[in-house]
């Protein structure tokens, strides 16, 4: 639950962005976006569920079975409900209405589905529409203190499970991805998390070698770089952390080149990390690395993504992001190199950026060797 | 993974449709539309990955470390990749340009994000959208073989999981709601799910009068009413299936009859389905006899939702909808009654149309009573 000066403080800061602006309405969908300005979170759903921001007013549309649910939750008291018998389009007209939306400029959440945003459109067939990251990116990449807390709580049950689930070594051989993601999960649970954050990853051997490869019905086998990808909710925020590990025995001749090379990328892009810089700078540390290192058509994907109420948000460290890095960002900093059909590598710390630099919020054994069960 | 046949036979019949309506293309986003056409699946992502499908072409637009996974998992095998270092929209105009969708009629995923429509709009600006349900729905709609067996499995495990939960009889007091959701993902999973189909449902007492209460602190009392709705994942397909017990103890003064009649309720339901009737003739019977009861106020939600490879989908069953009820259809039959402030009852089953009426896909014990753990 967030607390209701902060929801108060977010909604004014929104709504003095859009009077600037000449935005006549946000409107937001069960999202992220609607979590952050109004304490209220649901799963994206079929059902017609809106909040809408004017410069002068909040309020919600909501099926009426929503009511009470969004009155706890919310301190926006201002819920305009519809019920499964009715037409929510004449609800939504009525309140276009009442805040003069014909014609007018509406930002919609980014996650919108088609469906509402056709709905949207056919109401209020003369406004113009944009995305509600115009105004909301910028307030939602600074993290403040209660936000950076559930983080690191976040952070540090993945690292803890990270090292206990290393400490299975040669137990873990002979179980199935699947069975070991199943593992990972329980541990999350137990550690004080809630839920997954993502479908956790075991990519073990060949499947590692593809990034998203979530987990399958391949059993590990001795020797086989296991590529690990996984992290919990917190106080509704996630961890997300990579490690790749060799459980027992021998990994493939190149490995231990190629976790080298990526470990030495992602210290790389962190030592660049600070405020002022732009966002492709750091990605070009880890990049450039890669090159010398002479993997670097083998790393497919960008740097990292912002972390914070989506586990995947601005800021992006793409090659192409020139936006400024400012302090209380946080983001992934998670190169890999990936050789199909071989193996791959990934290793990832999430960061938040200082007055100087940046602090990692994950600091399990980044090493691929077996942990020492005593350690 | 789905059989190549049935993606060649879904395709054909999707892109007959598209021709016949003068569509150019249907884009398709990460979601159960493209899973359907493709085999290929994903969680919705903030980068560009579509599949287009034209009357005469299929093909995919994605990122370039999905391209060996795509290949792997769809039998359609044009997959044209941006890496992330480029800017998508250049290969988006392209792909534009190929199927010459400049002032096209394009149909989008209903679930697409604003994101990406917004995207599609300025790359094709004389173009004209529509939803991607308008050719889809009705191919989903009835469900074949492979499916209903799917359907049926994820239905046995529920079951399964709803009597073990069950036999818990007075140890489920003093547990949390939340303790008692991970119980049941706990079991769902041993008995052969993937994963919860939705956030389990445990709704004790008072918290069970809000009817997307998930689960939260609330300890479970003797006496309390709980409602669980829960189902979980089999092989792309969902349970869904609720059932309000008392674990122990003697529940409140109103309770068994409110049972009694919501029970009734959805018997007097499952017997108005047959094939040719509307959608709302279903919640009707539902609706008609809980307010000869006295609780048609209480009953605040539609009487059930489709269920196929999303948990909620067409065909929806509410008092407007005049949709046919066909043999194959999917739907739950679902109604409830809700005291805010005392407790809720909700019984819930999957039903498929067949020939002459309909058959439960869901066979577990319906009563609120203890069950005998010897039975």
């Amino acid at each position: 639950m967030i607390d209701e000066t902060a929801i108060d403080d977010r909604l004014e800061r929104a709504r003095d962005r859009l009077a600037a602006r000449g935005i006549d309405a946000l409107v937001c969908f069960p999202s992220s976006n609607m979590y952050y300005l109004s304490g209220f979170e649901d799963e994206p759903m079929e059902r017609h569920l809106f909040l809408f921001v004017s410069p002068d007013r909040a309020l919600f549309l909501a099926p009426e079975m929503y009511d009470h649910q969004i009155r706890d939750e919310s301190p926006i008291d201002d819920v305009r409900t519809w019920s499964d018998d009715e037409d929510p389009t004449a609800l939504l007209a009525s309140i276009g209405d009442e805040l003069d939306l014909a014609g007018g400029q509406l930002l919609v959440d980014d996650r919108m589905w088609a469906l509402f945003t056709q709905d949207l459109r056919k109401t209020f067939p003369d406004a113009s529409f944009g995305l509600a990251s115009a105004v909301l990116e910028d307030l939602r990449l600074r993290k403040d203190d209660a936000e950076l807390e559930a983080l690191r709580e976040a952070a540090r049950i993945s690292d803890a499970v990270s090292e206990s689930v290393r400490e299975l070594g040669p137990d873990a051989v002979g179980l199935t991805e699947r069975e070991l993601a199943r593992e990972i999960g329980r541990r999350l649970e137990e550690a004080g998390g809630d839920g997954v954050s993502f479908e956790t990853v075991v990519g073990s051997g060949p499947n590692g070698a593809r990034p998203h490869h979530r987990h399958g019905e391949r059993t590990i086998e001795s020797g086989d770089p296991v590529v690990l990808d996984f992290g919990t909710w917190t106080a509704g925020y996630p961890g997300d952390q990579t490690r790749t590990v060799v459980f027992d025995g021998d990994p493939p001749a190149e490995f231990e080149d190629v976790h080298d090379a990526v470990l030495a990328a992602q210290q790389a892009a962190i030592d660049a990390v600070e405020p002022g810089i732009e966002a492709r700078e750091v990605d070009r540390a880890a990049r450039e690395l890669l090159e010398k290192r002479g993997y670097g058509d083998r790393f497919v994907h960008r740097t990292g993504h912002g972390v914070g109420l989506d586990v995947h948000e601005p800021p992006y460290i793409t090659s192409e992001n020139d936006r400024k890095i400012e302090p209380g960002m946080v983001f992934s900093v998670e190169p890999g190199v990936y050789l199909e059909g071989e193996f791959g590598v990934r290793i990832e710390d999430l960061v938040v950026v200082t007055d100087d630099g940046c602090e990692r919020l994950n600091d399990s054994p980044r090493t691929w060797r077996p942990l020492d069960a005593d350690s």
